[in-house]
């Protein structure tokens, strides 16, 4: 038996804001942030897992709160009665204390939080079994992945038997999309040419050096002035051409009808998807813009709180890519429930990634998605941020545009000791230089 | 010009959970609880402003942590720079720190700490104008209170012209409502009998106590076991009669097909309204409730986060009842724009209340609500719960079960000092006892 004998968290913050890496029309000047979650057990190997909740600088502070809050649900508890029956953890963890559950429930800091240590717990898992998590998940039969759910509030769209009958149509199939996958990778799209606070220049530079490595599939930020906007994507397109892709991002700039009245204008330069147009919360309002811009795909899913509220960007036919966040929603088991109800509903989940450790996280997600529950990558692509993975133990691997498949065991998201004492906020040697 | 030199914040609890006081299915055994503001000025009559988050108990805390991380946005600031453009000031408090932003975005525990600087304000600014919160408002022009507001994500429902003219529609006969007001109050139910942690005998003595008082309104709380549910109800028939209305309240404890099920058994006691039958985010759950359910309202607002949430649920017809909560939202500004919303879709608004604060809060926002918003009294009725009036220096004075018309200076929530330093928590004496 593992005992979890003490949960340790950390505020870990990187100063990308005096760069402008990252920056968009919401978010002018982030600084790339972790809720940096250790669990540590009485194993005699000194077993930890890791996770991280990702934030974008200040308010990384309510996490940690919310982290130390609910340490006590964990602590003390032995790693196979939670993972012997992970569906009871999660409702144990979410909904076991409803004191805790009123300042949600299910979203903002406390479900952050829940996303750092449900993740450390699967990190956790997948290094005592030897596996990375993607393979820990594909190695799992049907009825072992069900038991890892809660389906509270998702039956009318999603039941256990619906979710067992998505999950043993793929088992066929599964050793074939595993060699594929650890052949070819997972393709992968990046968006470090076109954030908003880069130059004219930066912007076509970076455009060329993108192209250099191989990418097919390139994301602008807009929502800013919408002549530097068309700017900005006239750049793109001349220097990536019309038979690559371009995405576009408003990171919720736009009221509905602004959302609308924007993307007319900026359909000349044939974005594939428009993401997050307006409000996260704007279930009706995506479904509103998808339907009156017809030809671009709406595409949603970092600030998505819950599975209910993916749920319902499901039934009101909102989108048509769902961008799930591995730290957003209440860490795997959550994502799992998401993952289920886009393949039922037949939209394809391109998980939000960047910042810091979320790429890390999302290729794990992606690549059970194809093994086991989607079996495609139509229409799938991910995304790739080629910032701070020298901080991490295991980082991802890019070729050719395409995550490698990632084998070391765990969620490939523990960091370096040095990256941790160096970024620890606010007395790290980072924040002291300025 | 009144500068706010400091924000103090403190965390207050009441033991409620010793006597089950407020239990329901989800929430068994709450501490009521105040993440708790006080605006400091440098007027020499020493003016403070009051405002409150209500939580029930743990979490607290990360409440609190919430506020010290906003408190940089106002510390500093002129009030009458606040108060001279307030919907300008609302956007500044909720999205002029995109890294804090991050951790909602406008929900969870940014949102709840929100709330709480909001309503101390408008506590700062009705104290500095000597009059009570809802006169403020009432005698506030159409132009004016337009002002106070942020309508970014709900201009698809809501322009600002459009609530001009729904606010200009009420002008006349603002005078003579005010006066019926004052006279007759504004009516109320009381769940003090209905809680799901109370006796039979209890629950039989506590209706007979509330028929006494001159109660006409009865709520209980169901999604406990169906049975022990069924056999409350009937005891409150039995005391109440079939002329009196009960109300039900379930606490987010089902899922849709569940909630539908159970409530098909429970019509036979003739619930005016199904309260929180499901997960407080699913509006597209609410809307088939309510639609398959036929002749039982459908009533949510409690922890519903912001206006983008309130204006699906309007928009999707998911509601009979608007139960918006003083705290929960981002205080008066967000509430005023949830009044005009349901304003223009003709649902009324019944505002949640209980906890410790609310009723003092909520009874502001209804008499706001008839004197200068809606106009009417039809299928309005306001909560009330007889729990820890006796810590304000304002507190609610309910007559024949209605509540009487305010008049102290303020928005009736500044606490005494011997309640805020005896519940303090942990070291306040009220923890040390047991």
């Amino acid at each position: 038996m593992t005992m979890i004998t003490h949960l340790d968290v950390q505020d870990i913050r990187f100063p990308t804001s005096r760069s402008l890496d990252g920056s968009d029309a919401m978010n002018a000047a982030p600084d790339y942030s972790a809720t940096y979650v250790t669990l540590h057990t009485d194993t005699s190997d000194g077993l930890v897992g890791n996770g991280l909740t990702f934030t974008i600088g200040r308010g990384n502070e309510i996490c940690v709160k919310a982290v130390q809050s609910l340490a006590y649900l964990i602590e003390g508890r032995n790693l196979e009665a939670i993972t012997s029956d992970m569906g009871t953890f999660w409702r144990h963890l979410t909904s076991g204390d409803s004191q805790l559950r009123w300042t949600g429930p299910e979203k903002g800091a406390i479900h952050l939080a829940t996303a750092a240590i449900v993740n450390a717990i699967w990190d956790l898992w997948a290094k005592s079994e030897q596996k990375p998590v993607w393979k820990l998940l594909v190695d799992m039969s049907p009825e072992q992945l069900v038991n890892c759910l809660d389906f509270r509030f998702v039956t009318d769209a999603l039941t256990p038997q619906e979710a067992l009958a998505i999950l043993r149509r793929k088992v066929s199939g599964k050793a074939s999309r595993e060699q594929k996958m650890c052949e070819q990778g997972y393709p992968a799209y990046t968006t470090s040419a076109g954030w908003l606070g880069y130059s004219v220049d930066k912007v076509r530079r970076l455009a060329r050096e993108a192209l250099a490595e191989g990418w097919t599939h390139f994301k602008q930020k807009v929502g800013g002035d919408l002549n530097e906007d068309c700017q900005r994507a006239q750049i793109l397109r001349e220097e990536i051409g019309w038979d690559r892709t371009l995405m576009m991002d408003a990171n919720q700039m736009w009221d509905v009808d602004e959302a609308i009245a924007n993307m007319r204008q900026l359909a000349e330069f044939d974005p594939l998807w428009i993401e997050e147009p307006t409000s996260p919360d704007d279930i009706l309002g995506h479904a509103a813009i998808r339907q009156r811009l017809g030809s671009i795909g709406v595409a949603t899913g970092e600030h998505c709180h819950n599975r209910v509220m993916f749920k319902q960007l499901l039934q009101a036919e909102a989108i048509d890519y769902c961008q799930l966040d591995a730290a957003r929603l209440g860490g795997l088991n959550e994502v799992i429930i998401v993952l289920l109800m886009a393949a039922k509903f037949g939209v394809p989940v391109c998980p939000h990634a960047g910042g810091v450790g979320l790429c890390e996280y999302v290729q794990h997600i992606s690549m059970f998605d194809y093994i086991a529950v989607s079996g495609s990558l139509d229409g799938r692509i991910l995304e790739y941020v080629d910032h701070l993975h020298e901080h991490f133990e295991n980082p991802v691997l890019i070729r050719n545009g395409r995550y490698q498949v990632p084998m070391a065991p765990g969620y490939s998201i523990t960091m370096h000791p040095e990256s941790l004492s160096r970024h620890v906020y606010p007395d790290g040697q980072a924040w002291k230089e300025k």
